[in-house]
């Protein structure tokens, strides 16, 4: 704490509203407030009660600036840790500029980007991952990502990696009272036992690191290509979701929808639809680039739906299939969608034609311009990311720099795995160990560098 | 008070930040809030202290949304009179939207634009003159538009025109006396008296009225016309203002220069600078389309700026300032500016071959390339405004409602003042009075229909 300055910064959105929020934190806030604040009550701040609200008057140069309500926060107990100030002021940029300037003019400085969550990281507030979880948390924009941020802001990855690390402390500490005693040959771990806590800590790390790859769908949306012939019907299927998109837009900003890829929320989950190019078999060179387009989004993708046109029948569907198959990544889900059912007299014989060809894929019969089994669609698409979602428990990985932390950590507790299996000195293998916990310390901020942090919080915005 | 609903809505400006403000207003709206919020001492809403912050948290459908802290206000010590609750939450656009829903789902409806002001002005929190205040305020982006909103808000012009409506009421309450009393032919009401009331009440209206004027410039910026022959250095002048523009744009919204028009901000004022296209003699129709262009300009600024290039001297300049004069409005201010002086012997002579040539419009000399006496100009222009606004003392009408209102109670007071002139029976007097009456008291909103609530507080945003 020594040697802090007072930092200020909006911390209400950008613009004008009927109210902003002036957030003022650093030891001394309350007194240096006080020159610019007259309490109705003629109170000085220095006896103001915490958590309250006052309310009082702004002057710049004699001149009435604004009418506000102010409320102090005594350190600890302010969301930086340290004494802080707000200041609920008339939402007009004029205003909310004005108080910055005169906030600056006694004596404070304006935040950095992020300054006030690391001024709680560096007070022990939160660690690390729940402090680039609180930058999450005001991104989110669906219910999927308001959840993973929300639950990593209090603790449920850090209790998680609490957990790891105190497995694996004790699993390093154990090796290396072995060296200590190395002249006597004696054995305090027992190698087998060791093995297994590597095991289950390998198992849990390499889990983690899977969720990665859901938790960066959910937080950018989750990719689905559809695919299939021209005419299939693939605008009228995305028409017909986009009327199921609930979601209340209203003026509220950052939920403008991605016209290009047509970003549509179903049940609080963000999909991106990609509509791709047909494929078939081609000489032509530039219809060749597109279906090599399409395969590189079908790589791309986590759910794909293969569209087939029920008024054609199956006949090159066992090709197209097969084609789509050879390009699906392993944890992505296909669904075999026959469209236009309405227009056919017997779809059922469709689905059981297709039943045959396919391995173990769901087969769905909808008509999209009439709406028909459409519901029955859209719970697939949001049951294939919760079913997801519930295997990997209430942790998911959502940040990169958390995934190659956890990587690299994996990737140490193999080779530790590796050492124990061959049965090689317990230095090496304890080295290997605290290279990992020095991966995993590095997510929660135990272990981090001022590179890291400015790294991290200079992502975020002013005022946080 | 009875038969109103709780209303709801976002506070803080659109979009995402740190901390957001929900505001809640209404009665019942405390408990009602209480089924969502469950504060960290497991402490009851309608327990608690008013004007305190609570820390606690919000649940949707058992699974945690938000941390938040949350205030209540008891009736009326509230912005709107009401009982009254605020929650600050994280600033995501989906946690905001997310607690909007919830409310909503509890009884609460979202409010409709200016609606939490309309109850303040409803509860007699503030008159309508007030209540449209609080949406200039917020709307004011320098220090001009932010005195005569603050000062309207805080009751400057409702005083005034309270004074002007109790001296209105005497009068015609005696004129009224005289009715009862007709048949005995009595004359309460010195006519010379009235007539020296009328006349001081008109005078302070017609100064309210002509103060629009300004109040409407100094809302939409200072129109500036500069006009001179090509390349006599506008553009040049242009550029060196807009160095002395120490308006802090850094993020805020709102403060976006409008490029085409080019408005600096010198101490605190807006001035729109319009460059116009020179005047001089000729045939071509275009051309001839362009100098109408600049009459027009030069019909609508309330400062022009004549410049001369003191490399060329003057001797065009007495037709081009008389073109000038003819089109200049009453109340706009008309400099002459030497530019180049840095680049002539003695300029002090064309200065005095100017002084000759004009009325008594002040004559500047300055190098806008150099900054030479750039200063000089500048404290002009900002002195030009100012001397009108200390003309028209603290009361300055910025609304083109509250102007019409006002052209019409003059107008009602005039013929009243006709009436008292030529000796006609009380009755009529007394009627114009009222009529005057009537629009004065429109502005307040002592006088109001559902019609002018409807037009002022639709045009507010939603939670305001």
């Amino acid at each position: 704490m020594n040697g802090r300055d007072v930092i200020c910064a909006i911390a209400s959105p950008r613009g004008k509203g009927a109210v902003a929020i002036i957030r003022v934190s650093g030891p001394g806030c309350i007194l240096l407030s006080d020159s610019l604040f007259e309490s109705s009550s003629g109170m000085k701040l220095v006896h103001a009660r915490p958590n309250h609200l006052y309310h009082g008057r702004i002057y710049a140069a004699q001149e009435l600036l604004d009418e506000v309500l102010l409320s102090v926060f005594h350190a600890p107990h302010s969301f930086t840790g340290e004494e802080s100030v707000e200041i609920y002021c008339h939402g007009s940029s004029y205003i909310q500029q004005q108080i910055l300037q005169l906030l600056i003019s006694v004596g404070c400085r304006l935040a950095r980007p992020g300054e006030f969550t690391e001024r709680a990281f560096l007070d022990g507030k939160m660690d690390l991952s729940q402090a680039e979880a609180v930058a999450d948390l005001i991104a989110s924009t669906s219910a999927s990502t308001h959840r993973m941020a929300l639950n990593q802001m209090r603790g449920g990855f850090s209790a998680e990696l609490l957990r790891l690390r105190s497995q694996l402390l004790n699993l390093t500490s154990l090796l290396e009272l072995e060296l200590d005693f190395s002249e006597e040959d004696v054995s305090f771990a027992d190698r087998q036992e060791l093995m297994s806590i590597a095991v289950e800590t390998e198992k849990l790390i390499s889990g983690l690191c899977r969720s990665f790859s859901l938790g960066n769908v959910l937080k950018n949306g989750v990719p689905v290509a559809i695919t299939g012939t021209t005419n299939v019907g693939k605008s009228t299927l995305l028409n017909a979701l986009l009327r199921e998109d609930k979601a209340i837009v209203s003026d509220l900003e950052g939920t403008t929808r991605d016209v290009i890829e047509d970003v549509i929320t179903l049940n609080d989950i963000d999909f991106r639809f990609i509509d791709t190019a047909g494929i078939r078999h081609t000489t032509d060179s530039l219809e060749q680039m597109g279906i090599e387009r399409t395969f590189k989004q079908i790589s791309q993708a986590r759910i794909v739906l293969l569209m087939v046109d029920a008024n054609k029948g199956t006949d090159s569907f066992q090709d197209y299939y097969r084609q789509i198959k050879s390009h699906l990544p392993e944890d992505a889900v296909l669904f075999i969608v026959l469209n236009k059912v309405d227009l056919v007299a017997q779809p059922e014989k469709l689905i059981v034609q297709i039943r045959k060809q396919v391995t173990d894929e769901p087969v769905l019969s909808i008509s999209a311009k009439s709406g028909l089994l459409m519901q029955q669609l859209q719970d697939q698409l949001v049951a294939a990311i919760n079913t997801d979602y519930s295997s990997h428990g209430d942790v998911i990985v959502s940040n990169l720099r958390h995934y190659e932390a956890l990587t690299r950590a994996r990737h140490a507790l193999l080779l530790a795995m590796e050492g124990l299996r061959s049965n090689i000195s317990s230095e090496f293998v304890s080295q290997d160990i605290r290279e990992c916990l020095h991966y995993l310390g590095e997510i929660t901020g135990e272990i981090t560098t001022d590179e890291i942090l400015e790294n991290i919080f200079s992502k975020f915005c002013i005022g946080k």
